[in-house]
């Protein structure tokens, strides 16, 4: 099967919605954009580094590149409409590989409305997953990780720790529940919490990828500010805690530092009642917005001791 | 130097054009589209497979990554606004290197006006540059590969045959003209003609990086016609010539098989009094587009003998 089989193999498998006017097989895609302007980001999964193929289906890899792409879009408020998705692969890979990710892809992007409009195939030495995601806001501003201010509560929509446990577990060979390792294979953003976010006036957001403190410390020295977070709003969920004690690990660190779960972290106003407009149940409040101090996050009033959260650049699965 | 240092350091050497509402930093980029649609596409570049760290430098490469994709957009009469740029690079790798590679991107996209608005680093096996182009047509409909019609001329603008050559050149250690090796490290599309093209009605157009004939048959097939190409109006240009005599080759394979040289080929239609609108010096007429016969492509009336092209899933400079 020559390159263009292969292409034409996978996007047979790929419905583009209606506001894809040219798909892919042309120079370029084409995509109706209704509100003047496009949220566009990128990531790129790296087998031996972000991901390996004994720990990872095709499909579940499909699965997160374009869920860690789409969880970008809704943490500035947007929703995701397409992904554009560049593929190396040893030769001699089977075509099945392409086709069950581009099957995740296509599952994960469903979930939003999303469509894969192009991509691109090569060798190489090994698997690498480049996407791109574009989406909008329906005309509304997009919510940075700029605006929060003194006062502001901090909130959080979804999971912390559950990737990061799930990845020590297949690291170590440990026997943990499956909702971590899948969690790790395949994370689920709570993609309705970043519109949401911004339609009930989020000041700040940012897509946890990193983990809470680092991403907590990014909205900190981008806002100018303060985080000051609350350790007892940040009570591990059973399976993490159930995880750590069989890992050896302290669950509270998992949290505080385990990144790829894509929860979303924002903060919201707080009006001059003392109510904050904070999108329940899907966030909760689990901080405060201090003016500058000397330290960007705060738990309980102080700094957290230890790493503060991984490095994509220096993060190894394996070796 | 940690990924944010260095993302921080590549990216203030990227200046932001007027229509970038949110550069790199946060989750995702916001771009200004005022047509109601974005064209986008993606090309991903491998060392070892696409180019070599002996024979080409990181600021050519960020220029050659840039063209390639630029072109794409070129190729359906638009003109590209921003690039998002994702690299996988060997621990150790030097910083140089992603300041010489942005260096060299934003340098290719100051020559059309587009910005880099955003990316992702990563470490991994080997040097992989993962580029998306975005762009717009400027409220005009995108000019694709399937529209051209029976009696259109078939029309070129750019060079061919350079960057094979000297790629050839390259791989054998050979001597000849800077500028081939140039045209292989830093190819130079001829932006201007895909929206020249598009204004003077072009039926159907494609930017040729597989080889004129590969892409010619891209054409034929998307539009269900038959390209008759006119050899006398294909000679390749004298530094072709006289390289392929230097690598004994032949000058007319490097003109219709070569690759990546990014010229636009386009077909236009014959107004009733037998004249075609087609944009010159830019573009020149080499053929004639014929009802759909057995071939989707004939020079001089007759199917080309030997291989029609090459396959970038299959290609590989070294080894």
């Amino acid at each position: 099967m020559d390159e263009f089989e292969l292409i034409d193999r996978i996007t047979r498998q790929l419905a583009q919605h209606a506001d894809v006017r040219i798909g892919p097989g042309d120079d370029a895609a084409e995509l109706v954009l209704r509100h003047g302007s496009v949220l566009a980001s990128t990531d790129i999964l790296v087998e031996g580094v972000h991901f390996r193929q004994d720990w990872t289906t095709p499909y579940d890899l499909g699965r997160r590149a374009a869920a860690q792409n789409l969880a970008d879009i809704t943490a500035m408020g947007g929703t995701a409409c397409a992904l554009l998705v560049a593929v190396a692969a040893p030769r001699g890979t089977h075509s099945s590989w392409f086709t069950e990710l581009a099957r995740g892809l296509r599952d994960e992007c469903d979930l939003v409305g999303a469509s894969v409009i192009g991509g691109d195939l090569s060798a190489g030495p090994a698997l690498v997953v480049s996407v791109t995601v574009l989406g909008d806001c329906a005309g509304g501003a997009p919510v940075t990780r700029a605006g929060a201010r003194p006062g502001d509560v901090v909130a959080l929509a979804g999971r912390l720790g559950w990737s990061a446990t799930g990845l020590a577990a297949l690291q170590r060979g440990a026997t943990v529940d499956a909702p971590l390792l899948e969690a790790y294979r395949s994370p689920q953003p709570p993609y309705p919490a970043g519109p949401l976010g911004r339609a009930a006036g989020a000041t700040a957001m940012i897509d946890v990828s990193d983990g809470l403190l680092a991403d907590a410390a990014h909205i900190a020295d981008a806002s100018a500010v303060t985080l000051a977070l609350d350790a007892a709003a940040l009570q591990p969920d059973a399976p993490v805690v159930a995880a750590c004690d069989v890992l050896g690990l302290d669950p509270m660190a998992a949290v505080l530092t385990g990144g790829e779960d894509h929860a979303i972290l924002a903060t919201f106003p707080v009006a001059a009642d003392g109510t904050a407009a904070v999108p329940s149940p899907l966030f909760r409040v689990i901080g405060r917005v201090l003016a500058r101090g000397e330290h960007g996050v705060l738990v309980d009033g102080a700094p957290h001791a230890g790493p503060g959260g991984h490095d994509h650049f220096a993060e190894v699965h394996h070796g």
